[in-house]
């Protein structure tokens, strides 16, 4: 069933995420402050917008796909945004990865102008939108979740509701402890293992089939034994999410004493200047504090 | 071809690696401090022996198989170990799961008798044991290892040579160093997830399905939804281990910052009584962290 | 000088901080939620006003002294705050221990209204307020320093000018984050000791007369060695303190390996229930974490 | 009442401590590896000895400064050793800073001789020695410490007996964990402070003054203030001291999650390249961590 969706946000994300939706039938209309991304959705298929308020005043489905709080803030309850111009009854999808809490204040808001919403992050990065691979963590009702399974089915290939409003952001915020910690330990075992003077490669792929197996040691060995670095998802991202969990599992009262430690440590990275690198480069915190000269 | 081997140590992993190379057409004598073990291996087709040098005195390859540093001290190096009855040129396989550096003085003990060593620790537990899917990490002479790589292909089904003497061990401490900083991360996910009303069993399936995705989440996930944490692998067992891997690290000067902290969490489960308990069970200490009531 | 003061916040701290301005000479007129600390300013000498502006309308200088950030603004930044009724020209001095960004922005706030602003959060408890012990870290300019001087004096011994706005909340924060390290390294000693089999008291005395010596270890002994935790400064107002570095710590770039530590373990404290125990209970943490029957 | 002594280890410390003795009215003959020390010792009235036989054939007291456990189970128990020479009652007192396990090794050989041991390591540096006024942490039989206790004041003053064989080693070590966290977090709060632009010396002077306050602080802001970091006390040395303080919590049970971190923060101070330094550089370390220029 072709739906009428607003999107809202076309960046490195969304921009494919918009065209995969366009693709699968329905028409969209994205919103973005920068016009070149605005030609590309439409050269694909879709429809520009002028502003918030026309992209959205006819759609069925709203999608927000922002950097971060502020932004979320900005397009859906400040003046101007999403909730100003909506009809009561549309789905608003919020798929940026934010704090729970932010996701929650939304939701507050919208259920005061009759307007439903879904948190709905993602993870997989640019290819995994391009490709329309993603996996999407959604909050909110199950009813609101059904109407948007096939919208996300368009998007991606692990679709979960895991509960109420910031239920998604919370799994995000998880996913984003567990990644950081299991690519620093990589780190701790890679450093270890060269000054032993013991075969990297060969001791990665040995340790890959084991119970130390991963995602992150599948896909970021590469990184380290070559020191290639460009991202993939950069540190400063990362940063930033170390900071949504840390402050969100404070405010459950969840301990995290590695998740703390790797908070210091991806802040590290980004105060030694390698903010714009891929999160693999946390290799080179632990070079740095085992007196390595790093490359 | 077939080989005759020695055998010492067949407890709960020797035994079934014993009778996994007599299965392969192997001549082996096996020795065990209690009988029981050694009518076990007879019954499987093997032969037994009264003593260590009863054992290895006609034997072309030695397996050892043991708990801990002192028992490879006492059975290789001690009066009446290996050392003392094998013939020159024999290959000795230590296959227990000690520091290097112990490892590095049976080598160094070893050549000045005229005799080869390996050293082959092994990842994956008694099932693996039994149904010969080990991961063995070797160290030692490339010669030795191509020697010896039959012999380990009848009881794992990754095994690589990761470099000299001490490597193989070096890279089993990094594996438990990986596997126990992932099981905590998972445990630190798991109760910020729960405090934070998700759905738990959802939210694992999704973070498996991405970049969060590694072998603990997928074997261990069930121990931790369902609070079960019979062994597998014991924490008493992972504590002996993070002392190698912290000492190991020490010794070559690289910085394990999650390592030392997780060493610790290790410890503390034990010092609540939770060492008979597999690994798994560091969930109780983030619990125990949060204020929760330990199941 | 006499100086005609504005009083808002008459707590625990603020009311004898009040009385002893009262006390040195000066007109002070103060207001609080709860009538009874008015009353009891009244009866020192003070005076009593009705709400926030009748208090500040003909005040020369406005001391407020409020728990948290929130109450910071609500009382200066919000409708019926110090800053919509105060003459151009005051001086505001915020005596709470919030985060420097909100002293900054009350700053900045007041700027625009023509008034002067001083963070000048204290050290030393309520004993340290009765007594007019206290230590005072100022942050804001060094003639508005200047001219408070001689009322921090009624109140404190140590007074310092720190630097410009927000100052005074950061060396607070490093205050708060030294303790609280302080603590629980003393914290880990004891168990350490303790379950060593060591004469604890004749320990902490030699340990006491060396590097090892601190106030910290002056005045919590006592409280370690007997299991003897009335507060003193509660665990809860600690966990909010340790909230207040760790970002502000954040926000400049500084690495805080232990803090980060330390900020879990104060949260771990208040999730098992020793919120409103003095902060040295830190104590009953790693007596958790090592499997002791916590007293 | 003068004793007849023997001093073995005439090195930085043990050289002023042996002199001191012999101001005292004591009786010592020094032995020590580099003749020139055993000529200072003469100079300033001792004698010299020419093997450690020679030292302790006719001594009273005999007592051990050296480096560490090696040394000691060189000095005492190898073959040439004190054991070997010294007559059955004699006193044998260690003042190096070993393991609590090597003393109780050398407790339990010395009774097989009929000799009794105290251990006795120090806190107070070179300056301390020179000036006798050492901290000196005591483990052993009560009436042993009583009969030792006028050598001991000859040495410091803070003497204190905290309980049996090994116990003055677990307080040594103690006191290490201690020093190098409130070092630490010092230096965690420098780094703090002036990333956020405070005005660094008057910050340490007000939280010098309050619960902050640590002979720490004292001793070592002036090194922080101004990037010198002569030794003082070498952070190679702290190093070790820091491994046998992991080891002894490891074994008795002890949880020390700050203990673990700062363990590997000096060893990061170690391999990069700052072993030689005082330890109060591990404010170096917080400065790589914060991507700052170190000098």
């Amino acid at each position: 069933m072709s739906r009428k969706i607003a999107f809202i946000g076309l960046g490195i994300m969304g921009k494919p995420m918009a065209i995969n939706l366009v693709k699968a039938g329905h028409h969209v209309t994205g919103f973005n402050l920068e016009q070149s991304a605005i030609d590309a959705l439409v050269a694909a298929g879709g429809h520009g917008a002028a502003s918030i308020a026309d992209a959205v005043k006819d759609a069925e489905v709203v999608i927000t796909m922002v950097p971060a709080d502020p932004h979320v803030e900005q397009v859906i309850l400040a003046e101007g945004g999403v909730l100003e111009s909506v009809r009561a009854g549309t789905l608003v999808i919020d798929m940026s990865s934010i704090t729970p809490q932010t996701s929650q204040k939304v939701a507050a808001a919208a259920v005061a102008k009759g307007v439903r919403t879904l948190d709905a992050p993602v993870s997989g990065g640019e290819a995994g939108a391009v490709e329309a691979v993603l996996s999407i963590m959604v909050g909110g009702d199950a009813a609101d979740f059904a109407e948007a399974k096939p919208l996300f089915d368009a998007l991606g290939t692990t679709v979960v509701h895991v509960g109420p409003s910031g239920a998604g952001q919370t799994v995000k915020a998880a996913n984003q402890l567990i990644v950081a910690v299991n690519i620093q330990v990589l780190a701790e075992a890679v450093v270890f293992l060269e000054n032993a003077g013991v075969d990297l490669a060969a001791a990665l792929d040995v340790l890959g089939g084991g119970l130390a197996g991963s995602t992150v040691l599948n896909r970021k060995k590469g990184n380290m034994l070559n020191r290639e670095f460009a991202p993939g998802f950069r540190i400063d991202l990362h940063h930033k999410d170390m900071g949504i969990v840390t402050d969100a599992a404070r405010a459950v009262g969840a301990a995290l004493p590695l998740g703390a430690v790797v908070a210091q440590l991806v802040a590290s990275a980004r105060a030694n200047g390698d903010g714009s690198l891929d999160h693999s480069a946390l290799l080179r915190g632990v070079e740095r504090l085992s007196g390595r000269e790093v490359k």
